[in-house]
């Protein structure tokens, strides 16, 4: 019988294996002969699953999302309000190597974003999602009274979702004041403000 | 006697007619023979000024950033406090068209330092100084009673540096739920919770 090749799974192995290429060099100074040497392709056996490095980074960004989500549904499980708020955005925030290497990657694809409506749409209809989510959590809070501020929710969610997509660039970008300890406190600051009402 | 060239001067017009050419087609797409054409310049005359389109991108992030820093100025004089503090995070989110193309200079310029040292050392730099003035901001309200929380100004302070800095995304990536009108809520939201106290 011949072997059966799960194609999916393949894909998502590469994208872990061009991971540390794309951290040493960049996405612009990542040529797909490095990542498929890296991989353990052949030169060339990369095209069937990304013709184009602009594939690869849309599947990259689709699996940092979905990524991200599985540990924020994880990170949620038995918690409501505040709470859930709080494990929630703690899962985007780049606080260790590998959320750090997440970021890495959502910078270049913002970039190509700029000019290629269907990364646009891919990236919009996905923040959409986690706002949502926000605005559930905070309406949970509300709801427990544990929210003493009549701000509109979707301001309260939009000014999360900033934060949060904010600490992508400046985790890199400026790590010293941005450490994990200072982004959690952000976080924490933002939250307890917003806890105590207005 | 000869026409004295002020190439500092001549260097800001080309950016600014370099403004269109990169919003309509991103800096990947713009070629320094399209930058060329849209400023008036012959193919290759660029180059005394620009040698490679990453040098261009590093002098419009300069510029943006001297630009932003100018019309902050200008909207801090006679204030101080929290007053201060909003007029100058005004400035920095992206509420017209050029503040948008603004943004949309500043995203391929991110992508870059992600592997440029030196592009990286100019955010840094000028991000630091952005925050050192909210925090010198967030003294003055202190001092002046009208900041009712105990929470440390530099977490305040990249709280916000973040918030304006997500906001050069979203406002062109999610531009629906982060239009003028709603990034300016989210600002006013942070300030009055941070007035209200925790």
């Amino acid at each position: 019988m011949p072997k059966v090749v799960d194609h999916d799974q393949r894909r998502v192995e590469l994208v872990e294996a061009t991971w540390r290429i794309i951290a040493r060099h960049g996405i612009e100074g990542a040529t797909m002969r490095d990542i498929a040497a890296e991989a353990g392709f052949a030169n060339g056996a990369l095209k069937p699953y990304f013709p184009t490095k602009d594939d690869l980074l849309a599947f990259a960004f689709s699996h940092v999302f979905s990524q991200t989500g599985r540990r924020m549904t994880d990170a949620t499980i038995g918690r409501s309000g505040l709470g859930a708020l709080r494990a929630y955005c703690l899962e985007i925030l780049p606080l260790d190597d590998i959320r750090v290497s997440e970021a890495r990657i959502v910078i270049p694809f913002w970039q190509r974003a700029l000019t290629d409506s269907t990364k646009a749409e891919l990236h919009s209809s996905a923040m959409l999602l986690w706002r949502d989510t926000m605005c559930d959590h905070l309406r949970e809070a509300d709801t427990a009274g544990e929210l003493r501020t009549t701000l509109p929710h979707e301001d309260l969610a939009g000014l999360l979702m900033n934060l949060v997509l904010g600490a992508q660039i400046t985790a890199v970008l400026s790590p010293i004041e941005n450490s994990p300890d200072r982004l959690v406190a952000q976080l924490d600051a933002c939250i307890r403000l917003m806890a105590a009402g207005d």
